[in-house]
């Protein structure tokens, strides 16, 4: 039995878990949101109790003290002192071309997540001060660092390259790397199990449509591809990304006199399905003012539809055989009429659904295709804090540097 | 009987192709190119015989007379004089969202492909530039422009729109357009004949691989979606242009001080296979430098085929059914060991190729998949020309404005 702490440390909020492992039972859990603004908003959940407070927390290193200091606090902790804690579990964005797996917090880990930075400039930051916060309160800890790119790194250079001069994949490393690696690796296991197949003998395509999408094609358990690339603006169209483009789009607004920093908060922040439907990012309201009539709510929804379509085909392509598609994330877990919208008419590709199971798979793990349906769907949610608690636990017990994938 | 006269007229070569219609019959042919250096070149067919010249030919107009003036050449020139040619079809780049079809020339359309040149900078003056040459020395010919935008005017908003702010596309007309219609358009047709089915009554991937690539997905003989995009940037890696890219590279390289003319030119002319391999543009010579053990070389020609296969399954994915693929292009009509390596293992798509009848078509029209095969795939060599000579020849003999499609 060991008590593990799972952070997630962005810019703008904490969330942290606290499990009772193996068994993965929950003892604590909250976040601290608006980080930096004026007031910031703590809440915290232990039992059936929830405990919320508006706090001053100008930066990360400041939240993540104050979460710790909540979970030894005399009224609301859950712990009588930090010797409690087996060990903490972060999750990091970025850990490039170096970290295949999970890894033990040391020196070089520290220096990697720091060098990555360039490549996920938002991200690795808040992550790599959750790590330095909880070593400064909790030292000589043990740390373990879960990237979301590791489960991507066994995709082959054929399908990481772009078609750019290759020196700017040697200068640069600009080449495809893939996000939400925690989710898609803990749902193709997930596959595998419902499947009752051994987790390295499944072919699949799990879609983690949250409020960033990603869609990832696994072969043999591994990650062979993955619509998100570079950076997390590739692939599918989402809240308020663009997804794919035709790249000389941007050198045609240069033109217009848009200047690139505009650009990326247009293409980042302004697009996607707000971008399309004027109305808002996200999937749920457009839903309901599509069912009203909304025709811009309806044309966001099939273009995001159309653009999922088209990457499960794609994919479909290079695995051989394709045995399941998934379905995780806030959308993919509870948007019924989205999946239905997703795999209608796609027999040619051996999918069929069943109606009925998945109108009742709403955020609840279940087989959703019809049962002579040649490729198998299914409904995952998603739980990369109990992936991360997972591997945690697991580097923690076994002392090697690398968790088991 | 008809002749008529076919011209593309680019920024640096003008070819063309004098035709008895309606069967078609090549009575000459030939090019400028090198259009603006200090030494320009004629080559002009006629019989059996080549003319071939150094000339000076500092723009489009001086070459468009020089061609005239070939064709009534007392010499090699094949007419009496210009009053036997009944029609002159240009080819046209782009035609917007307007031109659904071949239009006979009027001030009109005129004053659209002048538009259009925001969209098409480098392509469309010199196509009018032709259009003009002409009517400046055949006063009151008739004149049909074909545009390579034409076919694709049938894809859907759900296919054509970004995923970004849609004030982008009502201001800036922003979307999918898609290039190479005229060759995409000429192959469906035969592969609809191949088949013994009518014109619209086939769905077919057809793949058209050249120096430019694109690749088109034809439902009910409607183009419906299709690589290209805004401009003929997306879609697969070419032998020098990117392709797809992560839009974020471009912002990441303008952080690193490239400015955008230059990245602009760099996935325009520096990319793609060439950028890939650092060897070359020319697929000839990188299956040579493959064969010999050159891993860059075969990198490029790995990305290539990986990423047309990922078209196929996208677009078989919003074809249900999905009967045909067709190749056509330099590329698509004579790389064997292409084809084999795209099609290899999609036999979950329903594709399974004859390795034998596959090897024997080079540039030859013929059907490549094996008799067992759900989808059938084709070789088939495209004639732009012929297909731009029909439409002309239609259009000024029904005066109808816009010729079937």
């Amino acid at each position: 039995m060991m008590k593990v702490l799972v952070i997630n440390a962005g810019s703008s909020s904490v969330k942290y878990y606290l499990y009772e492992m193996p068994q993965a039972q929950v003892l604590a859990r909250g976040s601290v949101e608006r980080i930096g603004e004026k007031t910031s908003k703590l809440t915290h959940v232990f039992g059936s109790q929830t405990y919320a407070s508006d706090v001053s927390t100008p930066d990360v290193d400041e939240a993540v003290h104050l979460v710790l200091d909540t979970l030894v606090d005399e009224d609301v902790g859950v712990l009588d002192d930090f010797s409690e804690v087996g060990a903490v579990g972060h999750r990091v964005v970025h850990g490039g071309e170096e970290f295949t797996g999970s890894m033990l917090v040391d020196e070089h880990v520290i220096t990697s997540i720091e060098k990555f930075a360039d490549l996920a400039p938002l991200h690795n930051p808040p992550n790599l001060a959750g790590i330095r916060a909880v070593g400064a309160k909790l030292p000589g800890v043990t740390q373990v660092a879960c990237f979301d790119t590791a489960f991507h790194t066994t995709i082959p250079k054929v399908a990481y390259l772009y078609g750019l001069p290759y020196e700017l994949y040697e200068k640069y490393r600009i080449r495809r790397y893939g996000f939400h690696g925690i989710s898609h690796r803990y749902v193709a296991r997930r596959v595998a199990a419902l499947m009752n197949r051994g987790k390295y003998d499944v072919n699949a395509i799990t879609c983690h449509l949250g409020n960033g999408c990603s869609i990832t094609a696994v072969k043999n358990g591994h990650s062979i591809d993955t619509s998100m690339g570079f950076t997390p603006l590739e692939g599918v169209p989402m809240g308020t990304r663009s997804g794919d483009l035709d790249p000389a789009i941007l050198f045609y607004l240069v033109d217009k006199g848009y200047d690139p920093q505009s650009l990326k908060t247009l293409c980042n922040k302004k697009s996607g399905l707000l971008g399309i439907s004027g109305l808002s990012n996200d999937i749920r309201n457009l839903l309901e003012l599509s069912a009203q009539g909304n025709k811009r709510a309806t044309l966001a929804i099939d273009v995001f539809c159309y653009r999922i379509r088209k990457y499960i085909g794609a994919y479909a392509a290079v695995l051989e055989p394709f045995d399941a598609i998934a379905f995780t994330g806030g959308i993919g877990e509870n948007a019924v009429r989205l999946r239905e919208q997703i795999c209608g008419g796609m027999s040619q590709l051996g999918v069929q659904l069943d109606r009925t199971a998945n109108e009742a798979a709403t955020g609840t793990e279940a087989p959703i295709s019809a049962p002579a349906s040649r490729v198998k769907v299914f409904v995952v949610p998603t739980n990369e804090q109990v992936a991360i608690a997972k591997d945690t636990y697991e580097l923690a017990n076994q002392g090697h540097p690398v968790a088991s994938r």
